[in-house]
């Protein structure tokens, strides 16, 4: 496919991943990594959950966003920062701020869930609401800018996609010999972090993103051989309802294998299953990685999967699954 | 105080908690420990969580119960084996049962929470339910045994106190250095094991249990220097109703520095927080530990804790907190 050149001038190398996990040692959780014998017996394939729902500000959110502050740190770049985000971004974005004593203000959907909201209040941050849509939140962001803060988007950047692609060089030590990395695909941020430092650091790994139907923005993407910039988009999981990013788009059109769609009941199956194997509640986002070996086993079969649990952020009382 | 003669003799050594950590390694996992700047702040002490909610059966149950059905196969005993159970340690039971190919029959009392019940019937136990007391329970069991079961009791027992004394091994070596071992006290089954690996691996380090007011028949009982075999009991910590056990208390005794009360209040408002800083849900019995810290910070103010979270088996239905 043609290059977008002015992203591709952008994208990052090992190297830059490898610096970020250095930047970030000191601030993140280094999160475990679970297997279990029966829920593997049930999928088919050998599936360890690198657990980032257990990170800091309960999702991966937290190394883009220390990694972005700590470079603006590093840069001399003093002053407020500013981002939209359905929530963990923002948790994520608010908690590095404040260690780097920093303010911060988040533009947030009117619909966001509301652990997400009080999550990113109780780590210092202060939200502006908007409607529920890109334009608002882009344009939200922009008023922000315009007042002097300094942007730090939630995927579409390329010290955030650094310090998202640090899960991966964690698990490729903790577990090694995979065959398939598996992550989320919402505005990108995490796959395309994930599929650079991956092709570096594990041999014949394939990566595989997991979208939900109700924003399967990515896969028609793909299809068309060009970044769509609408999708009608209607979906369980609110951490992915973003529309993947101009140089996140480039990174996973050149690097990832397979982006596979999952239906919204396999989302909620999954999430269940999830909770019955390893007693973790986790996200409608990170469940799709879970639905994506129940829905597509063939992509999977009899293989060492390592699949990113990407946030464990919901709402107790609206849980789309019984115990 | 005077040692009751039978229980002393059967006291396990390191040696035995050992060789039950090599015997077990294969089945159990290797749980994660965490920690969270913002939490640690907040008690005033440094918290390291021992996640053993994160076991397989979402208990430390599982390191006994494994220990226990191990010893059976060495010792060339085959049968069905029998237990009664609030829940975890039935659940452990019966999946180490069936990974051994034997049958399990697990006495439940009709109160226990709905998620121990499937547990115990995913993992191929037969429930037999009785009134919720200790009489109950303890007569239930005994028709099992009358019908050729071998017992495999939930905490008096040697082979389970070794197998619950693992996760202090794992827990020493994952973290070096800690002032204080802190786990919930019920039956004593966690508490007498991890008191007796404490002491051996931990150079200067305290042992102090965390008890429910409304269960509080071992800190009674240590105060009046003998075992109590009544309790009025009323508590939200299912996991930690019944009386403490006799060998149990004979090890607690002597090798347990401290029982702190806890109010349930306290209880409910650290499973909150827990939920909050790590976004684990960890069931109220785990949550007397850090309760115990809140209540009684003076016993822990600047010092190294490791705590262990026993189970994260809660009704998502009935939490006692909200988001």
């Amino acid at each position: 496919m043609p290059m977008n050149s002015k992203a591709a001038e952008q994208i990052p190398g090992i190297a830059d991943i490898l610096t970020a996990g250095s930047r970030i040692s000191g601030a993140i959780r280094t999160t475990p990594v679970l297997s279990d014998p029966q829920f593997n017996a049930r999928l088919g394939c050998e599936l360890w959950l690198k657990c980032e729902n257990l990170q800091r500000t309960g999702a991966f959110k937290f190394r883009g966003a220390s990694n972005a502050i700590a470079v603006l740190d590093e840069t001399g770049r003093p002053g407020d920062v500013a981002t939209h985000s359905s929530g963990n971004h923002g948790a994520a974005l608010a908690l590095a701020a404040s260690t780097h004593n920093r303010r911060s203000w988040i533009v947030m959907p009117e619909n966001s869930v509301k652990t997400k909201v009080d999550a990113v209040r109780r780590n210092g941050g202060e939200i502006v609401f908007c409607p529920p849509s890109q334009q608002d939140r882009e344009s939200g962001l922009a008023e922000l800018v315009a007042k002097g803060c300094i942007p730090i988007p939630p995927y579409d950047h390329v010290d955030i996609i650094c310090g998202q692609g640090t899960a991966v060089v964690e698990l490729s030590e903790q577990c090694p010999g995979l065959d398939i990395i598996l992550t989320p695909v919402g505005g990108g941020g995490l796959i395309s972090g994930s599929a650079i430092a991956a092709r570096a650091l594990i041999a014949n790994v394939s990566v595989i993103g997991a979208e939900p139907e109700g924003a399967a923005d990515t896969a028609l993407s793909l299809s068309q051989g060009k970044r769509v910039d609408q999708f009608p988009v209607n979906t369980i999981a609110d951490g992915l309802r973003a529309i993947v990013g101009v140089l996140n788009f480039e990174i996973i059109r050149n690097t990832v294998d397979r982006v596979i769609t999952v239906s919204e009941s396999g989302i909620v199956d999954a999430m269940a299953l999830v909770w019955q194997h390893f007693r973790m509640l986790i996200e409608p986002s990170s469940a799709t990685v879970v639905a994506a070996i129940m829905e597509s086993p063939e992509h999977f079969s009899g293989l060492r999967v390592g699949a990113i649990i990407s946030g464990g952020n919901v709402d107790l009382e609206s849980l789309p699954f019984k115990s």
